[in-house]
């Protein structure tokens, strides 16, 4: 087996991918940052494991988009435009070369679709699985970034995108599918894609800054997630389960079966974006969101009461969830 | 056993660290980073590995101390002051709250020493060995920072304090140490104590903006790092290994010891800084480190053929070492 050296890997695979003049094209120990004048920077961190946050067997282009997708979405929550990110990758024994070359072609698919340049890093080895940290930055025009704790009472509650989708894919990647029989094969792969390579809602960001009370994005699950923001903001929400938007995918999958249901709305990985949205400026973001080509959904409202958030069944009735969001203790 | 929630754990040990506003108190997603007007952030990035970077029974202070000070190694370097950083960690099976109290009041304690403000970052699970990712952020005046590849011919080459201490000090703390006969416990002390916990010359910092042609830190032995630096510069160097500062331990460690001198010379972990200097600026230099209290030692000069460095032993007979520096493949 051939191996390159860590400077060699480097030049090779990720050097390409420092478009910034102050990452010196990853050939000194660390970069400079320049922030434009009048732009404040966004910073935020993920780190996934593999056997965790991705199975290891996942491919590794997609491993690498998703390890930059789920920063991105954080920085989109945050009304950010992004900028760069640092990658520091700690790879298991019996890493190949061909295996990185994989990887560095997804991550340079992303941070040149995203234009998201790499700014620094560190590449070791580990006796455990693959861990991967990313730290990104994004930048916006001021410092007064929507908040996770601004929502209040009367504010409408929103979501992008489709909730769940992540979860029953994962499922569905891991054969622990009990819904398989209501779906075709293009249900499945279409579930399975939205598990493997999250959309990070990045156009939504100008919409975000400029008319939610607060945001977040939606990461250990819709339910559990929402708990946080209103928990946060002091406030309670009234959720209307039949407007919680579902892709038809996963509506055939949950169709009848409250078990999978729940896992669609509690189960992690949607990486949308929750947000409240005062009633004066609806319809302005919603025409923004229009604009932006992001799907967003009206499912509830703000109420005064602190406490957590009351969800009506499709039929009317008050529901509960055992498991509120994926906890990793 | 009891376990925090990942809420609780951020809120108990490290909401505290996070002292900039723009943090809020890490109870959001994102952090803000402004930059004072007429600053330029220097970014960085290490990850250590337990069982690679440091040992898995090492203290946890010690732990989450050395995973600042390798950072604030590279910060200072690069001419950069202390700013902020964010810390990604993955926990094995078997933490405790315990070892989190440890760990998160050796960070504390060097965040306070250093002015280094926790900015956000993410905690998760891991099957594998502790993993900690740490982004840092330096502040310095313009965005011309020293570079890796600016020694020129003539330049004096310098590092600060004592080179193989943390090599032999490895050796100490893990019983592979044969020059043991040599020390007493309180060398071994000093030794181990020097991987341990490195110190990363932050003072320097000025003294290397306002001097050096070339600058680094050595992290993965001085024989390697230097041949890393003169390679970036296109040039050489004659080094005169007598010249080569060493502790009062590793000089007893090494005494009559080929072996041992080599690897205080190539085994890595010191965490001190190498430069170049010109000529003209070399006086400047040196009382400048004195008056940071930085012990300086001229090791010696930069020639023009680019090729590997000639390194002259005590007795004046050329040296070549087998073994450049630590790498990771």
């Amino acid at each position: 087996m051939t191996r390159l050296t860590e400077d060699q890997l480097i030049s090779r695979f990720f050097a390409p991918l420092a478009t910034l003049a102050g990452a010196r094209g990853l050939t000194d120990d660390a970069a400079v940052l320049s922030v434009p004048a009048g732009r404040h920077l966004v910073v935020t961190a993920d780190m996934l494991v593999a056997g965790v946050h991705f199975l290891a067997d996942d491919a590794a282009d997609l491993v690498a988009r998703k390890s930059l997708r789920v920063n991105l979405s954080d920085l989109a929550a945050k009304g950010a435009r992004p900028h760069a990110f640092t990658l520091s990758l700690a790879l298991p024994a019996g890493w190949t070369d061909e295996w990185l070359a994989l990887f560095a072609e997804g991550l340079a698919r992303d941070a040149a679709a995203f234009s998201f340049s790499l700014l620094g890093g560190d590449t070791v080895r580990t006796p455990g699985p693959l861990t991967i940290a990313v730290t990104a930055f994004g930048l916006v025009p001021a410092a007064d970034i929507p908040r996770r704790d601004g929502a209040r009472a009367g504010d409408a509650v929103y979501v992008s995108g489709t909730i769940g989708d992540g979860a029953l894919g994962l499922l569905t990647r891991t054969g622990r599918d009990a819904f398989a029989d209501r779906l075709g094969p293009e249900d499945r792969a279409f579930l399975t894609g939205r598990y493997l390579l999250p959309e990070p809602r990045v156009a939504l960001a100008p919409a975000l800054l400029a008319h939610a009370s607060a945001t977040m994005d939606v990461s250990d699950g819709f339910v559990g997630d929402l708990a946080k923001l209103l928990r946060a903001s002091g406030v309670s929400a009234t959720i209307d389960l039949s407007q919680v938007p579902l892709s038809a995918a996963a509506r055939r999958a949950v169709a009848g079966d409250a078990a999978c249901f729940e896992t669609a709305l509690t189960g992690g990985d949607d990486y949308e974006i929750l947000c409240t949205v005062p009633p004066s400026g609806e319809e302005a973001f919603v025409g923004a969101a229009k604009a932006a080509r992001i799907d967003v959904t009206r499912v509830g409202v703000v109420t005064e009461e602190a406490g957590p958030p009351r969800f009506i069944a499709p039929g009317g009735a008050d529901t509960r969830f055992a498991r509120g969001s994926f906890s990793h203790f």
